[in-house]
């Protein structure tokens, strides 16, 4: 039992040192869902606490008390799943002791964690198998439910930016499960019982059937954050403090949000995302790299208006205008007239404007109004009305 | 304790003749959801019985029963807020006698609201902090999460027609909460018990983090009247009777909705008004004042066809076809053939109908079809096909 | 009690050959829910398992044990409701008890419906009122509630065709209520308790109020289809194993659906189907026959792309792509190029390709492309890139 903090920080030292150590990208203690009928089947994992880049010391504490319990972390491997046992408690308990104290509210929440693990009721039925311990070293692909819970957990807690981790094979690896509420059931329970379940009146209140869980199931949003249907945000998007997400034709994929506050009304698929200050008006589509796009995840800059039913499938700049029900492609031809492309050069120096441009051409073109001309149809590009903050440092 | 009607019918004059009485705008009984954490927060209030502009013998009874109890009701505030008590229960018990007995089904509600007050179960663990008594006096702006709540339910119940409260400062007065069920939570407690939630699989199922609940948490619609998804439905918004809302990509917000059977498939953004008959197609979206409107609150007439995915940033008469992917917005050029400036001048004699039109110049103009001619792109407007009634009080 | 599945087959013979015999189409054992002031009211009919055009030994069995029982199931009606009485179950326990040991899993699911029945335990409190036994003998415009929730099972089991079944008259018989979870509410109820059930905080948390329950609420999708929000797929829509729907701006109506893996991000309104290998982007809207289109149930082939936000009105082929943003109503002129049109016409041997057509023409044409022109507005239809495989059988 360590007694003092300082005694602690000269054990996890001691541990770092060790050749076999090596410090996880992520780690974390998962409650797992298991198969109804298949008990050997994850179908969700459930992180109280998320550590991603940080928090090494618990990392540490954790490796060492398998060790000390008899299994070796293998810190070769991408990723590493562990049960929980009671010597594994008991030695980090032993560890955290010179933090236990002081272990309250937003401080040590490892520490927090393994406190409640070692006082859970015995009425609840929780057993080992309940809990793992997970490690990710890699970013390699997700070998394990339980390592691309916890990837897609660092993406929603903004602990990892969008686009930053390989989620690669995620689908392959999650079940596609009925959901009530946060409760993952096997489709194959379902079948098994339908019958019973039917004729009794007490078949499931199923809210989706999908691989994945929802944002709102996992992630507690930031007090100026809105979502009106949590059906609206798949676990993996990430909101930025200050988002608001309708219920209308919103969406937010996995893998895409918001940098800042945001009003959403239309799609941010996966990939995509939407600079401070933007708003997708309602219907809008911002497409992913799968329909539509060339291939290159759709950036939206800050302070710019998608107008509602517009769509897009390639990058927009800060403080454009793309006006309600107009859609630019990559290959889409724009049409500028000379005052167009002087205003335009104007504000952005550095590129290249020309009185016929395609969409892609207009990545990083910051201050455009785009719009279709109502006589004659043709869809234009003008300087916008909003204002246009140049980077300080190039000008 | 009065005993006949006629006594009551006196009593309820003498109150209203003292000179500190003055009728409410609206009052009620509401009960209220108090913060988990800071249970000074008012999360929500729900009125069983709502009063606007109507029952001000009720409302007599109520401040009479309060001024009995030793606690005068400062008519000169806009809104006044009151802790309920049991003195305050039991003398408007003694003045509602007469009506007791005759108390039932649709009969004197604020009765029948008392009544069960005084009777309400002690197991239920309900105190006199659970409900409050609420007076508007004034349609100023809101000061307390009550007088809100009355005024959206007001609004929502169609006791005050839409656009005609004052509800500046909502946003600023309802907190934002996690809706699990019609249960608001802190995200704070949220936040602080999140560790033990999780770790015990009680995590609560969130429907949505909104300042405002959903239209179903708080009113049942007409026996006509279908919402498909109670997340496309805010609490504030209004639904005449026979309207139906789809759940695809419809949505109505709060101070905007229906005045007739409406099928809506799109959007009717906040202060946006639709008349009876209409149909809001698929993804069709009627902007509200903060986005793309000229800052008018945008109507559309009655049997007016929005067609799916079209938009409109400016009033629509009625008799209106707006086909499928046309955007309107007020400073959209529409051209018209000189027969269809005939047509819709025959149809609208009292406006002046040109060649060249912008959006907003359609205001109050009925029989319209709006079109984008495939061959060239252009915008047009042409007479409908829909039989426009002409105001007999004008023809 | 027959012993031996010989006896049970000359059984079914010996029925199937008396005179008042006749086969249904459909059948099933419903458990029903009732109104809570109107108990004759049926809110929703629950089938554990449904027969269509299949299992004529179990339905044998039913009417014969009816008719054992006393009552003699008229077979001359287009359907017939009965009552299930003890000796209804006794008498098919008879029958089915040669086949008793072995029905278990997928296999014989009526006999395993009967021994559930009889052995319901007696503390759930259901009694012979909560089920029925419903047989329709002839697709006619349905006369129960009971009958009407066997058609749709039939269509969203995907045991009937899309567009094969008479649902005329539906709407008319179907209750509109307020949906708990699974659970039907009589609006008439609701408001009869309100002012207990708010006092209380016990007012139920309404999902929705429509004459339909939802898809998920009655059928168990395929182990690889997706459906991540509930709302979005009405009961009596048909989902084709692989189709995905998102919870954008998705929405499948009943009588509506998909052939094959289909991802759906937006609307397919009634009577639309969509073939196998197609996307449905996001806000895309397949119009319905009531809204937009010239009557014609709309099609859309197979390994066809609808751009998001795009629309359509009439049938479009296999292998076609609508832009994002476009919409193709039946009379919308399209205009062609001569290189179009030859390399369409190629890929369509047997069709008339000019260049000038209306959106109607292109029912039945595989490999275009729909397009708007942005420097000119011009709606133009170009050979798709997508590969068209051409009818073995016609080539």
């Amino acid at each position: 039992m360590l007694e003092t903090q300082e005694e602690f920080k000269a054990k996890v030292a001691d541990i770092q040192s060790q050749s076999w150590y090596k410090n996880p990208i992520g780690f974390g203690i998962a409650r797992v869902d298991r198969g109804q009928l298949n008990s050997d089947k994850i179908l969700q994992a459930t992180y109280p606490v998320v550590n991603w880049n940080e928090n090494f010391g618990s990392a540490a504490v954790f490796m060492d008390a398998f060790k000390e319990a008899g299994v070796t972390v293998d810190t070769s491997k991408s990723e590493v799943v562990l049960d929980i046992t009671d010597d594994f408690v008991a030695n980090c308990i032993k560890s955290f002791n010179p933090y236990i104290e002081e272990a309250n509210g937003e401080a040590h929440k490892n520490v927090q964690l393994i406190l409640n693990l070692s006082a859970l009721p015995r009425e609840l039925g929780l057993s080992a198998d309940d809990f793992k311990v997970v490690f990710v070293f890699e970013d390699a692909n997700a070998l394990s439910v339980e390592a691309a819970y916890l990837k897609l957990n660092a993406l929603s807690t903004g602990k990892a930016p969008l686009r930053s981790l390989n989620l690669n094979g995620i689908f392959g690896l999650l079940h596609n499960v009925a959901w009530e509420g946060n409760n993952p059931i096997e489709l194959d329970w379902l079948r098994a019982n339908e019958l019973t379940l039917k004729l009794t009146g007490k078949y499931p209140n199923i809210d989706a059937v999908d691989k994945f869980p929802r944002f709102l199931q996992h992630v507690i949003p930031a007090d100026n954050t809105r979502i009106l249907d949590t059906a609206k945000v798949r676990f993996g998007a990430q909101l930025a403090a200050g988002t608001t997400v309708m219920p209308g034709a919103a969406y937010i994929n996995f893998n895409a949000g918001t940098e800042g506050s945001v009003m959403v009304e239309g799609r941010i698929s996966s990939s995509a995302v939407v600079g401070a200050g933007s708003d997708v008006g309602g219907g809008a589509s911002i497409l992913g790299v799968l329909s539509g796009t060339d291939g290159v995840p759709v950036s939206i800059g800050e302070n710019t208006l998608l107008g509602a039913n517009s769509c897009t499938g390639t990058a927009i700049g800060d403080s454009c205008i793309l006006d309600a029900g107009v859609t630019i492609l990559p290959g889409t031809k724009i049409t500028l007239s000379e005052k167009a492309v002087s205003a335009i050069a104007e504000a952005n120096p550095e590129k290249e404007i020309k009185v016929l441009m395609r969409g892609m051409d207009f990545q990083g073109v910051n201050g455009v109004h785009f719009r279709q001309n109502s006589v004659n149809g043709q869809v234009i590009a003008m300087r916008s009305t909003r204002e246009v903050k140049l980077n300080a440092d190039l000008h």
